[in-house]
């Protein structure tokens, strides 16, 4: 970056391109926007220079050993001593130690660890400390410190070149203006005193870090469904007639049905990330004009789609997997390696469930409220229209009628609403809301699964309201927005019969109409993916490759594994020879 | 084997605490009951004690780089010399090498290879061929054949374990003698005559092989519902009342509505597996006395079955994952392994898209001989209440009317009835029955699921119908029950909605007694898994410990990690130092 004289968002762009899990990506990703976002002017000024010149490297150490995503739970303590002017960091339990941080465990030279603060006597909550670990001059732990790394993870590339870590404090001294004091300042005396800085600010940062998870995902399922696309034009399996060729597997049905969804998801994807762009420049807008009122909204709305489209991407990386047979086990075919790097966004940033729940609780009040007038406002307005939707019954009455964005958007509408709706009203025979809340879970989490779907929904259909370039395009693009929508229809069929949005005849019609669709994406399909603009290089998948050439490279990569590079196996005389002449000796079994 | 003079049986057992895939799986699993069913008398009185002494070594080389699930489209050939009463072997194709037969890679010395026979001219279709591959005395392949390994699969240990090969043939020539002439035999003259043995006995083994799997499934599935289990009781995450404690996730009903349906499975699969041994005895004993009647329907029953547990076990290793949050992903808590190791099952012995069509076939071919007064047998014999089914609506009025075995069955019944009817009426609709099949095959998977879960349903209720030892043990088992069939039900809701077996009242109903059920199971879910009794040291898993000593193991465990042999990391000087020190030379960028 300071080489090359890089600008902030150059940067990040060619750190994609590297494609693997590095120390770099949690300096510039959180230990950089940490300080930016909660230290003061002056912390800014002494630590921004030195982290952008990497003459430290930093991480975010957040998560505990004992402690995930409940940040209220965190054990370490920072505990202010008027005396020295000092904080002190502990770990005061084995859970108390930090746990995951990226690049903390080997190449971190400092750190930005949340820890209670404690003045006083008092503890004021969780709080984001600077704090040295290494020497910088020959990067031993610095004393009071123990740190590692946490071992090895999922596949066998994938995180592993990320250094995750461990990191125990034992009594360590800070000085007391390492603490980010930007929302709370600490004083000489260890007195607490709130800036005039809006809390609502670090939701503005979560809208931030959520909207560029969802664009993630739509990348990282892109390239997955180009990889089973391209192979599954050149596979070939039974068929054959008259001893003619077998035929492509993309002509099957059931492959088809597996692959056009995803393949539309990819698209979905795409947009609903490109809004969520839009939203958050809004929401950034907003803020800096002391508007909140959209804000609750935003974050909802981000919280349930980094959680729909995580956990969705994840699952069709591994179904595109399954998608190419035997060969996508083969770490050449890419998508092991995929799906092991892809995994923990389902985690990571929020956990997918507990994101779900704080995105049912909002839908909840929202409909709540409604009775006392208060409009409902971006992604829920739709629910301004209740009493319409709580009669509506769908009258699409031909499969075509299905295609009518018209008819999918309030079939979608109908069914999300009624299901808030009722979970609200079961929630009113709990004497204790929370108990209610714990007791519905399972419905809550489903409810939100039927809005955060609208949404992406939706934003399809209102992307296709815009011109778009190309020939044909706009019109393949129709084409997958309603492969999209009816695909999930026909998963969720049991909540549009259950809420009398749809009948089962209507159903029928549906998955008629969805399946007959796949025909007319079938002849653009490899198109479609092309048009991701993929390198080889990039998609790293022997059976991705974009000319097609699968089997004769996947025999040259074979010849390439180490295993190859003598005749006879190592370990031949020692184990296989005394083996086939009988002469095994027992103690070595 | 051979030192300790073990029996089959008791080297089987054996094999399966090695809990590692390795050459001997194949020359054990495969290349000796490939001999022992597909040879002549001759054949094995030659083969099998060189086998068995383990003084030769095979695989079993059918698949080839472009042909999997269709044997039919193997390209390797085996032609017939009557000059040199040989077999000229020969691999035509790159699309014929022979890739992934486990043992193949480095180890074995031979292979039982499928190829095309052809004498006289005459394509003769696929047989089984015994081929030496590497001397005897150096290990060295033969002349005319290229040997080696496919390269690097899924997962850091899992099957790379496993020396999955790729193998050539230049017309390599085997003496006449050494193709498997059980079925067929080829005369000194090149003339083809079939034996009376049986055609059908190829199922019998398939009944068998399969069977193993749904066993295989029912332990996968159930050593990571007790990881999940186990690790669920010991995290904490959220609501700390007054400084108290977190709540253990397992009382979540998030996470409850996740595992418990997961850990009721794997108690299904169990007695499904134990079903299926019977099985495979009753179809034994059938073909010894000539009584083929019910050979079909346990041929689609099993195979039905693997694919049923196979893609359910694999979806619920990863959802164990998950369901251990972050800590998941740490290899040390075994679940990564267990994953990678496991979801080829879905795609060995038959792939299981393509075992759910031939289920549906065999359903579809039932159903239309109704009329003829075909009585259908075993697992299909629901289907001689068609009229009955056909005009079925549940009754149940109350949530605990669904406790009751007789309501779960009939609808589950009266679901695949209706929706195996449905089908066969819209195939009628083709000219073509083929071209049906194919337009159809969504639908008619679909079918075949629905089928397939109602016997592993009612194999657990008829478990369930005998005595089982222990206090409150039935009853526990009772409950599991009714979650699995219960959470199946809320799962194909649609199903049972569009084929009116069930009104969107009673469905709800469904669920709320489902979330009942939950409460119930809480209590003993550590019991139910503790009774797999699988020691900590097959679990192979931290977070899975029997003593739930969890955090200090995990944390032990990281240290262990080579990275952490040095407390300053390898790379130091040459990479971090100098970017520290803003000395990096911009040429090794």
């Amino acid at each position: 970056v300071n080489e090359l004289n890089l600008t902030y968002e150059e940067a990040t762009k060619l750190r994609f391109f590297i494609d693997e899990p590095t120390f770099t990506d949690l300096h510039w990703g959180m230990f950089v926007p940490a300080i930016k976002g909660q230290g003061t002017e002056e912390q800014q000024e002494k630590w921004l220079p030195l982290a952008q010149k990497m003459q430290i490297i930093g991480c975010y150490a957040q998560t505990e050993l004992g402690h995930g995503s409940n940040i209220q739970g965190l054990e370490t303590t920072a505990t202010f001593d008027s005396k020295t002017d000092e904080f002190v960091i502990h770990s005061p339990t084995l859970t108390s130690s930090k746990w995951w941080p990226g690049g903390l465990g080997k190449v971190s030279t400092h750190a930005v660890v949340y820890a209670r603060l404690i003045t006083e006597g008092q503890d004021h909550g969780v709080h984001g400390f600077i704090v040295q670990l290494r020497s910088l001059e020959d990067h031993i732990p610095l004393p009071g410190i123990t740190v590692g790394d946490i071992g090895t993870k999922f596949g066998n590339g994938g995180y592993n070149t990320m250094d995750n870590g461990v990191l125990r404090f034992n009594h360590v001294r800070i000085p007391r203006n390492q603490m980010l004091m930007r929302i709370l300042q600490v004083s000489r005396e260890g007195k607490c005193t709130y800036s005039d800085v809006p809390r609502q600010l670090i939701y503005g940062t979560m809208v931030y870090v959520r909207q560029t998870i969802v664009s993630d995902a739509s990348i990282a399922l892109s390239r997955a469904v180009t990889i089973a696309t391209r192979y599954s034009c050149v596979r070939r399996q039974f068929g054959s007639q008259n001893g003619g060729p077998e035929t492509q597997v993309i002509d099957y049905k059931t492959q088809q049905n597996r692959l056009f969804p995803l393949l539309a998801s990819a698209y979905a994807f795409r947009f609903v990330a490109e809004w969520l762009k839009w939203l958050y420049g809004d929401v950034t807008a907003r803020l800096n004009a002391n508007d909140f009122s959209m804000l609750q909204e935003a974050h909802a709305c981000t919280a349930g789609l980094k959680s729909l489209t995580t956990t969705a991407t994840a699952d069709a990386i591994e179904e595109c997997r399954k998608l190419c047979g035997g060969h996508g086990y083969l770490c050449s075919s890419g998508l092991p390696e995929l799906f092991a790097m892809y995994v923990p966004a389902c985690t990571y940033e929020g956990d997918n469930m507990v994101l779900l729940l704080q995105v049912a609780r909002f839908l909840v009040k929202t409909v709540s409220q409604l009775g006392s007038g208060k409009q409902p406002v971006g992604t829920t307005s739709y629910m301004g229209r209740g009493e319409y939707l709580m009669q509506y019954h769908s009258n699409v009455e031909r499969a075509e009628d299905w295609l009518k964005f018209g008819a999918i958007l309030e079939a979608f509408e109908a069914r999300a609403f009624k299901m808030v709706v009722s979970c609200a009203q079961s929630l009113l025979n709990f004497p204790n809301p929370e108990e209610g809340f714990a007791e519905l879970s399972v419905d809550l989490a489903e409810v939100a699964i039927a809005h955060c779907q609208l949404i992406v929904v939706s934003k399809f259909i209102d992307k296709l309201k815009q011109e778009i370039a190309g020939k044909g395009v706009k019109q393949q693009l129709v084409y997958l927005c309603n492969i999209y929508a009816l695909s999930l229809l026909h998963k969720h069929q049991g909540e549009f019969l259950a809420t009398s949005t749809i009948t089962a005849e209507q159903a029928s019609l549906a998955t008629t109409q969805l399946r007959n669709l796949y025909s007319q994406v079938r002849p653009n399909a490899v198109a479609l993916v092309d048009s991701f603009n993929y390198t080889d290089h990039y998609l790293g998948s022997v059976l991705g490759r974009y000319d097609g050439n699968v089997y004769p490279k996947l025999y040259e990569a074979a010849w390439k594994d180490p295993l190859n590079d003598s005749v006879v196996t190592d370990g031949y005389v020692e184990y296989i020879k005394p083996l086939l002449k009988g002469k095994l000796n027992l103690s070595r079994l």
